[in-house]
């Protein structure tokens, strides 16, 4: 798969023993790029969605995109203490210590239909933090895109049973 | 103006004094997203460009969309740290203290014309540094394109000093 080809593997990045798959080699490449928006449009194509939510930092790059190609608003989910306005949030655990997601309040409105987007999906932690604010806010999340899923790592079979439809457009597997 | 309606300032953010110019509230509207990307793609038309380089993280969002719209690549500059690969930086002074930014040293290829992209030019330290990257990697910078300049803080009549062709959808003076 042509896609597949454009992402770079560096080996024990940011730790020994973790193939980090970095998308930056896919999204200089202008026919890359434009195969990925293209491909999660089509997916998309025949489902009602009112704004993609992105996460920082590599799922703005993605989301973004995919919002204007399909006409709706972008709604960006951040670290903590990176929004502005009023927010709320939502902690998490990790392999060691925690982390936090944010979104604004008036990000979505209650019944909204949201896309989640991200560059990749590994054990979901993130994913399911972001989902969980944006059922919080009252929106309908119709699924999550992701370019890469690792799926020995578990977090798309975890959103999947969660009824939160995950997507993605080619898998590494063994990670 | 419209687009300018849709930017949200938030008082004394992130301190005493700032007027923090929002555009989360421009980018969840989704013409008012495709008024931003669209104004742009309208203004360099006519410029042949290779990439889009976005700076993190909010010229992630408008730099990507952009990107997609041209059909060109899109290459991210990010705080130190956050690459994966091999990478080159630049340091530059903040009012207090100092800041980093990096580039893939294989993002760009030598010769290339590239459109530096931010949501906002205020003095310009963080733009005039991804300049310099840009251009240690030999590619040519076509222009800075920015959706909300503060003229009175001088960034954008540093770049045009320095011939780099500042473009903004909209000002604030008094900043």
């Amino acid at each position: 798969m042509p896609l597949k080809s454009l992402i770079r593997t560096i080996p024990h990045y940011p730790k020994q023993g973790i193939q980090f798959r970095d998308i930056t080699t896919l999204l200089k490449d202008p026919v890359g790029f434009r195969m990925v928006i293209d491909a999660f449009a089509q997916h998309y194509a025949n489902q009602p969605i009112d704004k993609i939510a992105g996460i920082e930092a590599r799922g703005f790059i993605v989301g973004a995109a995919l919002a204007y190609k399909l006409g709706v608003g972008f709604v960006p989910i951040r670290k903590s203490g990176k929004l502005p306005a009023e927010t709320i949030g939502h902690d998490y655990a990790l392999e060691y210590g925690a982390d936090r997601v944010e979104i604004h309040t008036d990000a979505i409105a209650q019944g909204e239909r949201v896309l989640l987007v991200d560059d990749l999906i590994a054990t979901g932690g993130t994913a399911e933090a972001s989902v969980a604010l944006l059922q919080k806010l009252g929106s309908v999340v119709v699924g999550c895109a992701f370019v890469i899923n690792l799926p020995d790592l578990g977090g798309s079979q975890r959103l999947a049973d969660a009824g939160l439809v995950p997507y993605s457009l080619c898998e590494f597997e063994g990670d």
